[in-house]
């Protein structure tokens, strides 16, 4: 080793030995007699000191050579520090620095490597590897190691297995769009790679793989949104012979394992909400829970007094904000611009202040007496103080706008605190989605997942009806993973096939390997995939899914160190029986 | 869960227990009055008993009605066994059944789900679920698991980090052909698939995360033989600060840690051999050192004796196989002809008998007195009852057949005994290749594999003669992994990729932004991967990888279950702007 310590790891305990440490230059102080260079690594950062007077002129002169960044190899004496550094672990040391080597020189980087770095995101996604010498960026991915280590120790404690699934399969259109791979041997064909190892894991069940797991890439060639990328990581499971009970509490068990072992928080059993429930209280299948405002429904006690609006809606519906009364007419105005932007969608904001004095104010007294407003705010068990705010309109769009209503006011009041975790399960999903430009029905999760086998014959007569056996796991607001039972006989995935348009020879063709492994013999399993991305970016306290990818793309699909996607030579092409299009 | 016990877990500490199974129905034996079914899972089998003059006569009308491979539920007491079977772990009991579940029926298996099957290849391909059924096939694949999870436990323990990289890289033609994917919101551009994620992880390393490893698939688009598969996974790992002397020993202790977890077998230190003496004694470069027969040079004591063929010989070099003088003329023959198969390439095969009465009887004694031969024997090490073996020609294609025949003679006399391990180090490759076909070298590991420093100067001169800091560890004659301490300094590898023929805009435009990052303070680094594959056949005693990989594709690189590569809609092509050429 071209070390004996790392950056890290010298104490107190060490004053007296003879090390050798290697990193990178972080900061340089020359105070004329004496030098401080703070030497970085992986593992911390380590104070080397110079002293005119006493250390070597030949060391000087190197040391003296040497900016931000360099990478160099240091030899000396551990000394006690006079003014010591408790901001880090080896603050109370210094090296007294006798040897010293230029393993390579560098050039100034491009912006700081400073845990608040001056560089901008397109500088460093350029200089990747220069962002992820910086300390933040450096534990979000050692974090993620580390979910992914305790993951695969969890699984195979419970006796999963992890096997790896194939990358070059087949393209099956229905659901997002498949990358594709032309194949040079078999011309004019192509592979595609995996959205998800969905079927090979309900194969791996049919060959008596009773617990599987894998953490694995997956493809979607979407138009990219912020917060996507083309290739992500999923942790894969499926068990066979298990309910849907069974399910929830393995995968709830892992979660509980990774807080535990890696944010020390011991979670409590998480609450099951099944999704009508969730989007009757909250206006959305994943709630923030960390709060209530629960969502009042007003119907009963709204309509039939004259307020049109209210009136012509198909819900009246509305959150209780404790405490929030005094707010002016400026603050309430601008919860109702915000509510009135496109993208919530409602028409207007009914605000009820439940005064501190007893007293009933609203932008609807023309409306309702004060004893109708009083029996509304028993509805909301508000107390003096509260503030009362109602939206109306079509169901679903009214309840959007509310959930985001109640998230906006959540982060105002301070109460989607980063460092709270209210993990849930929402379940009974409906198995299928109307979709109007199309005219056809799609799986709300996907073709596999099993509908609830009381409701099969639903299926014939009122398929919009059908609630699934699915599930997702839900955490402050964010859905982590999500899964079914699925299905394992063949009439019934054919007649899934059948309700989302397939032919049968298109069936056949795309799933028939599947259909004919449910003849030989398929036991009843199901399971759940977790976006590890997004794991990683929950415990790492982050909204961002890129912050915990080494070499994450861009908003284009880009990769902008390495510069691609790029293009190939012509014999490639030829090799491939390839043209390009010209526009 | 649908059962309280796996078919592996009973014992006869549960008689008396009432238990639920679940699993597959491997067998029936229908004696009238008795019945008995082996049940199968992942676990184990488990013996149902079914009495006609006992069991209620609902159970016995369904159980009649199930075959091989149904899927069913049974519940019933533990029962001890009247006449045990020792040879499976739950032979002392078996259950007396009284509820019995058919979960799902099988329609009969194209071929038998036994340890030996009579099922072809290619059937048990297209069925590859049902192959998976088969112990032999399913223990392969758990082998797998428990390597990967050790070996991460092994890395982890030592702080390395596992660290994913990207699956949509560039394209670059050097190496083996790439598999690319066409870019819809780039169009015209392509990504492509990771031959190995190489530059990534020295960027690691130039980050500061001075230990990496990750398990991880890797594509190559080659002409498919026998034993590659398109997709296969990689150990991959790099290290930072370190000397090829500490690399070795980290990953030596990797594969001594597997050895011990999952063989229960210790291993002693592994001999280091440079390739000059790897190829001099063995032929090979990944030579089988279970047993010795080590290359013996001839060319003093066979030359200027009047035998043209050895005087027209660059080499003539032989083997001394202990034993063998009593070989008819035949088996000679035979070895003779299989020196001469075109694969080998030798014209002829020299043998010489040395006698149990110390006689020497050989193929040339017109041309060598006995005294001379004896000296041969002697420098041979040969004793009274030994055959040495002598061929003779151009130095590299005589190692190469001199090698297959000390393989085959290694297999005839019982030499390679699949349970016994003797890995080895081979180090010090060249660096470069010179291919004739091409008229220009190419880099024998890699071109970031590091030259010998002391080298440098030879790549101006003599490229040919650069050795390179190189290794490959071998065990029993296959290279499970190779590495090399790589380049870190930009001005080396611009050489490097001068030497291999590279314009200096083409070398910027593939690599450009690794040797960018060179000038960043790269540190000193070097790494390794192993084949996963290889390294899974060789613990399972098993020549084919495919054995070990859970859905393999075929030798023209097709999956013949899921039948893909297949062709893609004109849609998916439009969308792609791509066209696919007419011949």
């Amino acid at each position: 080793m071209l070390r004996t310590h790392t950056c890290g790891e010298l104490r107190i305990e060490n004053v007296n030995e003879h090390v050798i440490l290697a990193g990178w230059v972080q900061r340089i102080r020359d105070k004329g007699g004496m030098i401080w260079i703070d030497l970085r690594d992986r593992y911390g950062i380590t104070q080397l000191i110079f002293d005119e007077s006493k250390t070597h002129p030949d060391v000087i002169k190197k040391m003296r050579t040497v900016g931000r960044e360099y990478v160099v190899q240091a030899a000396g004496k551990v000394l006690e520090r006079f003014s010591k550094n408790d901001r880090i672990p080896t603050g109370d040391i210094e090296i007294f620095i006798d040897e010293f080597i230029i393993l390579n020189p560098a050039k100034v980087p491009p912006f700081t490597i400073e845990d608040d770095t001056d560089g901008g995101e397109d500088l460093r996604m350029k200089y990747r590897y220069l962002d992820l010498r910086r300390r933040p960026v450096r534990e979000n991915l050692l974090l993620r190691h580390r979910i992914m280590q305790e993951t695969r120790n969890y699984f195979s404690g419970l006796h999963f297995a992890e096997i790896e699934t194939p990358f070059l399969i087949k393209s099956t259109p229905e659901g997002a769009r498949d990358f594709v791979v032309p194949s040079r041997i078999n011309p004019g064909e192509f592979y595609a790679l995996p959205q998800s190892p969905q079927t090979f894991k309900q194969l791996l069940m049919v060959s008596g793989f009773d617990r599987y797991f894998q953490i694995v890439k997956c493809f979607r060639d979407e138009d990219l949104r912020a917060d996507r990328q083309p290739e992500f990581t999923q942790i894969d499971c499926e068990m066979a012979f298990v309910t849907q009970e069974d399910i929830l509490a393995t995968f709830e068990g892992l979660v509980k394992h990774l807080f535990r072992s890696i944010k020390n928080i011991e979670l409590e059993d998480f609450p099951v909400l099944n999704f009508n429930e969730a989007m009757r209280s909250y206006g959305s299948d994943k709630p923030d829970i960390r709060f209530g405002m629960k969502f009042v429904e007003l119907n009963d006690l709204a309509k039939g007094r004259g307020f049109n609006v209210f009136d012509q809606a198909e819900l009246v519906v509305g959150i209780c904000a404790p405490g929030e009364a005094e707010r002016t007419r400026k603050q309430l105005d601008e919860l109702t611009d915000f509510v009135k932007k496109p993208q919530i969608g409602a028409n207007g904001l009914v605000t009820i202040k439940y005064n501190i004095d007893g007293s009933i104010k609203s932008t609807i007294d023309r409306f309702y007496t004060g004893d109708e407003l009083k029996k509304w705010m028993e509805k909301f068990e508000a107390v003096p103080g509260d503030l009362v705010l109602v939206l109306a309109g079509k169901t679903s769009q009214t309840r959007k706008a509310l959930s985001e209503l109640r998230l906006k006011l959540g982060d105002e009041l301070g109460l989607r605190e980063k460092n709270t975790f209210a993990p849930l399960w929402v379940v009974d999903f409906p198995l299928l989605e109307w979709d109007e430009e199309t005219k056809r029905y799609y799986a709300m999760h996907h073709p596999f997942t099993s509908p609830k086998l009381d409701q099969i014959d639903l299926l014939d007569t009122n398929p919009g009806q059908v609630m699934a056996n699915s599930y997702d796991m839900v955490i402050n607001g964010v859905e982590l993973g999500g899964g079914s039972i699925r299905i394992h006989d063949r009439k019934v995935q054919q007649k899934m096939f059948d309700v989302l348009g397939f032919t049968q020879e298109e069936a056949k063709r795309q799933f028939g390997f599947l259909m004919d492994a449910f003849e030989y013999g398929a036991p009843p399993h199901g399971g759940i995939a977790f976006g590890l991305d997004r794991t990683c970016a929950l415990f790492g306290g982050s909204d961002s899914i890129r912050d915990f990818i080494a070499f994450p793309k861009n908003n284009a699909g880009r990769d902008v160190m390495i510069d691609t996607p790029a293009t190939i030579s012509q014999e490639q092409l030829d090799e491939l029986r390839l043209q390009l299009k010209k526009d």
